[in-house]
């Protein structure tokens, strides 16, 4: 496993890959948990080559405590990707990423502007600006994200798309705990009681109860509500416990 | 000469192209002039084959009436091109290139709100995003931008190296008619009496006075000033004659 932390020492490696090896994308901010490890897998399985990122991007976190908040586990991390016989480990610094101060940015100005994007100004601008530069440094034939963030990969999706770059956007699904709380890197901030509460979340998002009622019974679990929404076939939520946030999907 | 009004048609044309054949891009509106000509001879000396695209991009015009009297003169395009040895013309329509409804825009958060910017709000939102869009399109290893528009030269050198895009960007100085006058496409629309003033906006930028000097002497001349300011050791300016809006800069 070839590790970088310079871009352009990368973006030369890049340029002696060919055309006819195919590589598999995966975006992360660390703090792998099993749900990566899925993509992951399916990008070995999927490619010739598979590369990971690890950059906890500052832009798109709209609270700077939930930026300090993230979990970074760099070390576990580089050895779980080496176990999984991932062949590149891209680790770029803030610095190389945003050389332009965050001065050029990519904005949505629909999808981006409802449930996540609503609650966290700002959030999708980071998320989309980022992905098209991590796009474009890795160049690869696939790139893969999880359906818990099911409104970012929409939305990055749609860019892809939009912008007419060769690349294949594949959604996974989501990976839960046995009691059905999909993984998250925050969900190690939560405390032991929390944790037991968490799983009511998705449980009442799969409950088929209307929206109103699916709020009183989070609400009575002793969660905050940001949303309860459906959009395109599918039930969206965020909730608070304490500080940690937690957002989930599910088919309707 | 092969001619796509087809996005996907010329995709699949240039995954033909091997990487050893440099592709050279020069993006148009149109209404084509020597400025034109110069860049796209550049880039048949440079490179093994050139591309012109032709798009009368409706998102930076933030003046309906502006983009009506935009000229069209697409027959003698057509013919200059070929005459002039282009390989290929893309001739793309506006639902294939904004079939994400502008939605998704690249904006830029510092030179693009002065001058130009200022002066014409979203004008490079528009002109940053049909670039890179193209940009996507097209591939090409280098593409030609003319010095008359030094700020959107600038812009999109600074948005190719931001998202980290693998393309040379290659600046062309401003072609001039024999009275110093910039050949832009506007230029026909000016009447006779408009014309012979014109000369006097290039020749005060060159005059090397004092910017306000400058201001009195074109409203002497009969021209309406939006601006005339000093940036990155070039004066530049913008000015009126009537309803046609000409912009120019010179090396201080």
């Amino acid at each position: 496993m070839k590790l970088f932390t310079n871009i352009n020492n990368w973006i030369n490696h890049r340029s002696f890959i060919g055309d006819n090896e195919n590589i598999g994308f995966i975006p992360t901010m660390g703090a792998l948990h099993k749900g990566h490890i899925s993509l992951i897998e399916k990008s070995i399985a999927d490619n010739h080559r598979t590369i990971v990122s690890i950059f906890v991007n500052p832009t798109q976190f709209n609270n700077t405590q939930d930026l300090k908040n993230y979990p970074s586990t760099l070390d576990i991390d580089i050895n779980l990707l080496k176990k999984l016989g991932v062949h590149y480990v891209l680790l770029p610094t803030q610095n190389d990423i945003y050389k332009d101060k965050f001065n050029y940015k990519i904005s949505e100005h629909d999808l981006s502007l409802i449930m996540e994007g609503k609650e966290r100004p700002g959030h999708f601008d980071g998320v989309l600006t980022i992905v098209m530069k991590l796009l474009n440094i890795v160049n690869p034939k696939k790139a893969y994200f999880g359906e818990k963030d099911y409104q970012q990969f929409k939305l990055i999706e749609h860019m892809v798309d939009s912008f007419f770059m060769n690349i294949e956007i594949i959604s996974c699904p989501t990976i839960r705990e046995k009691d059905g709380l999909a993984f998250s890197s925050r969900n190690v901030l939560l405390t032991k009681k929390q944790r037991m509460i968490a799983p009511q979340f998705p449980k009442e998002l799969r409950s088929k109860k209307k929206i109103k009622d699916i709020k009183i019974e989070l609400l009575k679990s002793g969660f905050e509500v940001d949303y309860i929404e459906k959009y395109d076939k599918r039930i969206f939520g965020a909730v608070q416990l304490g500080k940690v946030r937690l957002i989930d999907n599910e088919k309707e």
